[in-house]
């Protein structure tokens, strides 16, 4: 029975600081997911007596341990002749995994090192778990301990190699093992214009701890929402159902999207369906607006164009804004934003536009205008709608929280939501 | 003696996979900075015989553990009672610690609640390490284990009021408590155009391991290079310089910055120097350079704007590119880029202009281009450089690598130096 697992991270590369250990929340994430407890984390260098001492304590620990790295061809990978030594079972060859190494080597015109051999053994008894995106295949094997069995998992540290193979291969296995006929169903939605607080709130009086698990993850500026049912399969999947529709009813219009997506797709797949073409001015987002609009594939089909217009001048020059308005009402107003959107949608004669002027600091800010003030809007055919919010925040997140709202507009709109319904703003 | 460290980071946020533990690399970095061994990195949620175990391992594996959380006001904060219970000790109550925390909460106009009291508790023989930056003071205190001196440090968990403790009251002491008379001087070299492979080999043969210890940490899409002087106070500075000079001597043109700095601050700051003012014309890049330039603090004094030309027909309307050039060169050429970047010059009357074009792929890529195939221009007075390159990577990495040349031919440009002389795309 899989109740606890321990993570083992292993690599100097880790201990020295070199590259954070990105592996381990993912792992923590997932296992959180399918309701397995995770005892600890430990993570070593590449040093035979402290990979000694944390397989040893984790065996001890864990009903499963969950091991990334060391499996390289190089001297310094040492995590499976470290576990070869710890249960004394010797080390074999497995020919499939020779040959597959072969293969990718040949694919690539090279042929293989001689030390690349050292990844196709593997202690007796372990079952090779394939890796079909690199050199390195897992392994699984099972070990006594004194009052439980300890299973070990064993994967590369490469993520884009190791997260296919805990999700195809690791996964489905726990959830086998996990003795309990019982399954996890869950569902993420993904929100933005309201705060963590706000939210778990909304949820509490929604949801009933004995029906569902609820959890919340902040990744600045968007929050998710998770909702996870632990039931037998069949009741597990309409029941998280049933908790969906309740949560689209109390919290829909902040929910932009459900699973993994950010609001840059969702704008694009609207975009898409509904045929529509648009373009962006900006000031203080500085052209972060259009990047994330262009981080879409095919996103070409509806972006026409980002006039990033910084200087007053361009303003006028490029985007017509006239003079009066910059003179009498300034850059950071809710008519200079307005002319500027309209003038980036006459240019490029999409159907929407929308605009962003404000002060991203940390300097700028004038008792008028403090850092923070920030002013949004929206031109389409029959449509003009601007607004002045009051940010907080450093620079960086000034112009990121500018642009998830302006690209929440492009959303409302398309959907034909009210604008700026955010309540993140008001005090 | 201090040589050996154990970084504990607790908290069941981190082992349900919540937030990722940045404090650890944190940690290991710094560590690795001033030549401490950091044995284990161990991870556990807020469970108190986990902590008893981790703390215990902790302190048999370590001359000194660092303690990162669990000493908020909240029942699920058990560090500190989790030490008193381990070394024996009984808690006080620290009355400075008291009145700090009441003036921070009258400061923000609330009475402080009774639970934060418990924040103020210490195990006895415990040094209080003042937190100016939040409620939850650190400390540190000795505890005597079979075969050495176990230092425990505890810090809070948030990297603003830990960072700052951290480096302000704990390195020194390390330092001093090392058990020689030796520092470390440490220089860091920001590269870009250079392979990480390229790089180790020119150091290799340039700095001997007996005279620093050399690392590397790529960063995509840049790389820095880490030289660092063990030695007596004084003679490690004056090498340090001796080696600086060899590595600027070798690798120059492929450093745009010493110390910590990023490519965007570096040509903010050589166009401040330089009075030049400039602008930009993107199409694959989307807004990026914009973006990233306008992450710069004070950019308006030398960034105009940025016209993100995404279709054919804005580079035609907005930027002048000739109906010839698009047609027979198509859009992905140096003469479209050339004609982008001299268009927003004109339009803008800036200094110096550039301008991308490309195939940020994952689709869209022909025979004749692509994806990767990316094109550049600079034009400035009497200047009008263009080139093509062969990039490789996921859309996001291509845009980026390209955002990176683009403002590394500024740089080049401010400074004088030959564009385009980037290693990075040869075959």
């Amino acid at each position: 029975m899989i109740q606890r697992a321990v993570v083992l991270s292993t690599g100097d590369e880790i201990t020295t600081g070199k590259v954070v250990d990105s592996n381990s929340n993912y792992l923590a994430d997932k296992l959180n997911e399918i309701g397995v407890d995770l005892v600890a984390v430990l993570t070593v260098g590449d040093v035979p007596e402290r990979l000694e001492w944390a397989w040893r304590a984790a065996m001890q620990m864990g009903d499963v341990v969950i091991s990334t790295g060391g499996i390289g061809p190089t001297a310094d990978d040492l995590t499976t002749e470290t576990i070869a030594r710890i249960t004394g079972k010797p080390l074999w060859r497995h020919e499939p995994s020779v040959d597959h190494m072969r293969r990718l080597f040949s694919a690539m015109g090279r042929a293989m090192p001689e030390n690349n051999i050292k990844q196709a053994l593997f202690p007796e008894s372990a079952e090779v778990i394939p890796n079909p995106l690199g050199t390195a295949p897992g392994f699984r094997m099972a070990v006594l301990q004194a009052n439980h069995t300890a299973h070990l998992v064993v994967m590369p540290g490469v993520p884009r190699e190791m997260k296919p193979m805990f999700e195809n291969e690791v996964i489905p296995w726990i959830r086998l093992n996990r003795g309990s006929d019982k399954i996890f169903a869950t569902r993420i939605f993904q929100t933005f214009g309201i705060s963590e607080s706000a939210l778990d709130e909304a949820v509490a009086g929604l949801i009933r701890p004995e029906e569902a698990r609820v959890g919340f993850r902040a990744s600045f500026p968007q929050i998710s929402l998770k909702v996870q049912v632990e039931d037998v399969p069949g009741s597990a999947e309409s029941r998280l159902e049933e908790l969906s529709e309740r949560v689209r009813g109390r919290i829909g219009n902040f929910i932009y999207g459900e699973g993994d997506c950010t609001m840059e797709e969702v704008v694009g797949q609207l975009m898409t369906e509904k045929g529509l073409t648009l373009a962006v001015s900006e000031s203080c987002t500085g052209g972060l607006i259009g990047h994330r609009l262009t981080n879409v594939p095919g996103s070409s089909r509806y972006f026409k164009g980002d006039f990033v217009t910084y200087s007053n001048d361009l303003k006028h020059d490029v985007l017509g804004v006239s003079e009066t308005t910059l003179k009498e009402h300034g850059a950071v107003s809710e008519q200079c934003v307005l002319e500027m959107a309209a003038g980036a949608r006459e240019r490029t004669a999409v159907d929407v536009a929308i605009a962003t002027s404000g002060v991203a600091g940390p300097d700028g800010g004038t008792p008028q205008h403090p850092v923070g003030t920030v002013c949004l809007a929206l031109v389409a055919n029959g449509v003009s709608v601007s607004r002045r919010y009051q940010m907080r925040g450093t620079r960086d997140w000034i112009k990121l929280l500018t642009s998830q709202v302006a690209l929440d507009w492009l959303r409302r709109y398309a959907l034909g939501l009210p604008l700026g319904e955010s309540v993140l703003f008001r005090r």
